[in-house]
């Protein structure tokens, strides 16, 4: 099969053998795949992932093996049946297209797909998942939208975390992919107030698509505190998406009293911020990065039920000589939704 | 009347004018009042704070003039009515025993007492309280019991925050007051697990003697390292009372899975984070200071219950001229308890 490897900052298509599905397990024909903001993280940073790792004493042993062999990328992923391994219960049939949660269990526990040479991941023609974490896509679901299922989760999770109520006030701080998912949860949870904020004005337009009901550009005016002045300060509900240097920081010198934030934004290195200030406004901040099983299996009825303007979100597809390509671009400037890679188009298709 | 007034990192002993209540408030004969951490950190560090306060374009005009012309500490007080000021309901009597939130109710809003020199605190033999806020303090209870009720309400306020249930695991980083505090509360709402931790064996004791369940000193190994091997990482919470430079970034790189952190300690100046490892970990974070007004009637509802073993809490007792003398025994060792204040003692009675 082939698939498109990541080495040395630089992805290439390479033909690879195809993987054989284990026990429990289930080979899938990959349809779509989206690229995510820690793909790009990894794209950017894995040396100094690696780096910082080591220096904490933690293992980063498969990331770091990753960097010297290649990765193969890619956990947002939609894709179809073909066959079935050893000890499987086949209650879906071969043609069956599926969803999962980007783990397959292993003995050592669930092994996360994309980031280790062991666990290639949806960056390929095809995929090894575990049977018992596929979800059946609906008939009435296009691929494309199927795609947005795992991003879609960490939106409902990231929402869920901050127990919102529909008369708080949420203000979204960068709508690249996840944003813009928080703010169509935002949305579907009634939330009245919805400010969101990016320094791209064609992602600011696509959040108002998503159900934001105010956009702040942030090269003009602080969203945050345009909520403040205009919403009791606890009722304020912080989303930082960018992961931008400074940002934390930033958003507790600006944050009103008992304001909380839910960090999904990843900063590379190390950030300073000012404990004091968080503790004299009784700041709240929840860091965010996955999904329950639950979370997941709604974003794909979401889906299913058109709740998501997923249409509105893909900014295009590429095949797979085409990712390197679209890093490069999804690294120099703010593209307005998400990239697809649809492994089996070739560019002549 | 006599007051301990802060002037260049130095405590002096002046007669002042004894104020008069105004509408709506009482004059209090101060009792008892207790040396906060909160007050240590404005005597080391009020220069600092201006100036942080300066760069980051925050108002700091209440410290600013506290720190040129001096301040009257103190806001863990029990005092006695000794006279009512115009409008008010005399629903209590002179002689009654009373606690306050340490605010006075203005037209602007509640100012703190004890930050700045319009709100002169309780390092004094008299202070000017509002009469709604004074709660009466049981004849069952000592005046140096009452003393504890403010650092109790944080205690329970940092628990409520935690959302503790009795089957989590509490490690409690940092057992001064506001840490023995927590550990007392931890106690009463019945915690089984509770780890407790500082670099002081006397601490540590005191610590057990509150309720911990388990101590572990900080020279020795990681209370949290230690819990975490023995329990489920998402059922433990960290509470940080240290304010140690480093304690934060160190706690996030240490915490488990899921783990909650409480944060009361006031570090000083900027720290180092990295929120990637925060994000990964989905840890979440609270910052906390005061409490409500019902968390605080719950305080000295407690120590009237007697579910505060508030004598093994008491480090000392000094006079007004003493109180130079406790500071800088408290900022140069880890004093275990709390010290008090009787501004109506002298040393010769």
């Amino acid at each position: 099969m082939r698939a498109a490897i990541l080495r040395n900052h630089q992805f290439q298509v390479e033909e690879l053998a195809t993987p054989q599905p284990g026990p429990g397990q289930v080979l899938v024909k990959v349809r779509a795949c989206g690229i995510c903001g820690s793909d790009l993280h990894i794209f950017k940073h894995a040396d100094h992932m690696v780096e910082q790792a080591r220096k904490l004493g933690m293992p980063a042993l498969d990331l770091e093996r990753g960097v010297l062999t290649g990765l193969v990328l890619g956990h947002e992923f939609v894709g179809e049946i073909v066959e079935f391994g050893p000890d499987t219960t086949k209650a879906l049939k071969v043609g069956d297209r599926v969803c999962s949660m980007p783990f397959v269990l292993k003995d050592a526990g669930p092994a996360l797909l994309g980031s280790s040479p062991d666990t290639s991941g949806a960056y390929a023609e095809y995929i090894v998942l575990t049977e018992a974490l596929c979800l059946k896509v609906d008939d009435t679901i296009p691929d494309q939208a199927a795609a947005f299922t795992e991003p879609l989760g960490i939106g409902i999770h990231a929402v869920n975390k901050a127990a919102l109520q529909t008369d708080d006030v949420a203000v979204v701080i960068g709508c690249g992919p996840i944003g813009l998912a928080i703010t169509a949860v935002l949305k579907m949870r009634g939330v009245k107030h919805i400010y969101a904020s990016d320094l791209s004005s064609s992602r600011c337009k696509l959040a108002k698509t998503m159900g934001a009901t105010q956009v702040v550009n942030a090269r003009v005016a602080s969203a945050v505190t345009t909520a403040a002045l205009e919403f009791p300060s606890d009722r304020l509900v912080i989303f930082e998406n960018t992961g931008a240097p400074g940002m934390l920081g930033r958003l507790i010198v600006e944050a009103p009293q008992n304001a909380r934030i839910v960090v999904s934004g990843i900063a590379a290195g190390e950030e300073s911020v000012m404990p004091m200030i968080a503790i004299m406004k009784e700041l709240q901040i929840s860091f965010i990065i996955y999904y329950t099983a639950d979370e997941f299996a709604e974003a794909l009825a979401a889906i299913r039920d058109g709740k998501l303007e997923w249409r509105a979100l893909v900014a295009g597809t590429v095949d797979l000589e085409e990712v390197n390509g679209a890093f490069e671009m999804l690294g120099n400037s703010d593209v307005p939704g998400k990239i697809l890679i649809l492994p089996h188009q070739t560019a002549a298709s």
